[in-house]
């Protein structure tokens, strides 16, 4: 039984988390950390990180760029693997992160789905054979109305995918609308579709002589990212310090 | 019987499209006309147009642009109906087309397909319910990685078929790299993937809470135009003078 | 502002109704009725159905078909619209709903979703055109791996729907695996895919001659059910007695 | 510069085998075999095997069963790799073919193409990791209305594969429409669509808790396949004796 201290326990992922984790014979929260208690988990909740002393094997974090680095902190003193969700972290965090993993186990991960993370591995292989052989790498991404990037981060990590497997010598592409040519041999055309409420659809295509390959991702809800975690939770404890990500966990 | 003469005849087009006619019980091709005659027909051709004057109900005409001129008189001098699927015509030849419409009947379309154009009028008809009903409007389109322009012609034609069908109050948007702020209510996003050999694919989206309906249209060859166009010209031998498109044809 | 009667409000439903209709400002649930009062509800709740004697326009339901012929004679008693969704109705049921369509307005509907009956209509348009002209209709739907009949009610639905508009000559195949012969002029294939947690997925294929065009729907949760079933009370109230469904809901 | 001998070389894969080389800088079509010269090549035809002496590194076979055993025997005395695109050999062939291989290098694959042989090889990749962690597999393939088999070929060896890869404890379902059940852990479903003029669509599902992975092959052709079996002859010239197939081609 992996016992997890929740940060950011009393947010939308934090709820997941802890409903998953409710599910899960071998996973249990022991802890929660967050700003404000909303008395809405089965745990006790620490609204000052510093008194959480609860024994535990690993830290998941779905909280918030600004209490980062108390965080990391709090996990070097207590030796404590950290699973670090939280995005948008400023440069001088990452380095943070960098330097924490050379005294405790840290993952982190573009995307937390293993869905998404499997698909990373593949179309790496997948790349390796066909761009090879001359078929074209195109990604379309399908996102809600609301969201304000473009395109995705997961649909730019794939490319980045893609493009390492075959040395980096891909650009991206992102409208063709404003030029009147062919496509490069070397480009990644990448696509964004907005509309509705849709969760997340990513699709990479090799497209080549009178055949198409695609590779689909569809996330129905948030939970996947949360499933996600809980894997790398168990996963993490027990393991040297060090810089991990969901490829980790896949390789098992 | 419908008797066709077959304008642009030794061209690719011309071929697939005598290949049809030769296994359709209901139509002929009588005569051709191209520049030069590949001697790659069983029907006489004639490389002066002037010099035809075999019988005929209707001309299907798959040339280019700087014929266009000298075949809508010719059609005018003998009171013959025309398909003209020749892309690319100027302004100028363009009014001129409607004006030939007042003497003879005059079918022009944007994608000669059947299937392209029956999608064209059920997206009017989804786009009066759906978008009423606040879905929003995509469009992704995929083609060979030779093609220079993007989005299609008939990514455009689809996409001015929903906005007619809403008044026209939306715009389109062929980038969203560029900016960081939720998609507008009245846009609709266009994509053009670009790979491989892909004769054509176009996918509409309406995308509203909690459910999307896409429909899908995928030509596996360009035979698909050149059915579509001996539709037309049994749909158009016989009719009053007039401008038509493959609206009328699928109508009957 | 509509004034709505829920009935079946304390079960998932009727809480995915609750939600949604608090978030409608033409809506408003001025009571419920369930046969226990789970407390999860801010309006009042009955528990004896002839209790309720609340002033509203209209009356949802969504509770258990042993409720059916009671609630039926309650809103005939009352001359109250009833907006039908409990499914699994006995023939003597079904024979009392079309009685009381006579003295009352009664909406029944296979699917309640805007998406799946707009397509309804479409794929009607579509079959007139397309399989005329010799495409041939195939459907595949996905649900998730608990989900006991196959295909499921919505597919057949579809299937019935393109039958109907080809003047019921088709037949329906479930499985080709058993014979080796050509696919008949005059058949629907159906087929049913099982896994994982998929809400529900939809897909009318038309196959011609080198093009294929689909009308997919997808379904990402249950709440566009119920926000059908509001849609419906909306239409329904102040309309005549008589039978209608979700396609008179779109017509307006 | 490969040379190669096309072992029905008049027939339809012939003449497409033929074309593609002609477009290669890396191979050559020294010499034809068929029971009958069509006249529609440009190199020499030889109706009687025995008379083809030719010089070569490699032979390319597309014929039919019948000519099996002859072709064997010759490749085998000339010792000349053999690359076997032939179906439908009996069970006596097939054991014949697996002792020619102790002789000469054999290659014979389910599918010709690259696309569908890469596929193959990553899914079961991503079924030792989807399938572990709990994710349904299902098949979806679609074909054009003429063909007389289902499922296909290939969506049976693409089954295979998934099984292969989980120890071989799942067993396949063609039909869900006669009983009234959930769909087994170790179960895989696979659906037939026949229609139009498909070429050949295969779509490996794998559907997990809110998330689905998809991998997807569509073919535009037949070239495809001899493509795959150009590529297959360049690989197999001058390899030693034994048993090869696509997978060995892709791995290089």
């Amino acid at each position: 039984m992996v016992k997890i201290i929740m940060h950011g326990c009393c947010g939308h992922m934090g709820q997941v988390i802890s409903d998953l984790v409710e599910k899960d014979a071998n996973a249990e929260i022991v802890a929660g950390i967050d700003v404000t208690d909303k008395g809405n988990t089965s745990y006790q909740v620490f609204t000052d990180i510093h008194e959480c002393k609860t024994e535990a094997d690993v830290l998941i974090d779905f909280s918030s760029a600004k209490a980062a680095d108390a965080l990391l902190d709090y996990c070097v003193e207590r030796n404590l693997p950290v699973v670090l969700c939280t995005t948008g972290l400023s440069e001088e965090q990452l380095a943070k992160v960098e330097e924490t993993a050379k005294k405790i186990p840290v993952l982190k991960s573009a995307n937390m789905s293993l869905g998404i993370n499997t698909l990373m591995k593949l179309i790496q292989d997948a790349a390796k054979v066909l761009a090879t052989a001359g078929f074209d790498m195109e990604i379309v991404e399908k996102h809600h109305r609301l969201k304000l990037d473009a395109p995705s981060g997961t649909a730019l990590a794939l490319a980045d995918s893609l493009n390492e497997a075959m040395d980096n010598q891909y650009h991206y592409v992102y409208d063709r609308s404003q030029r009147r040519q062919q496509r490069d041999d070397k480009e990644i055309g990448i696509s964004a579709v907005r509309g509705g409420t849709i969760v997340g659809e990513h699709e990479v295509i090799f497209a080549g002589t009178d055949e198409v390959i695609e590779f689909k991702h569809t996330a129905y809800s948030k939970a996947i990212f949360g499933k996600g975690a809980i894997e790398a939770a168990k996963f993490l404890a027990g393991k040297p310090a060090g810089r991990y990500d969901m490829a980790d966990v896949i390789e098992g």
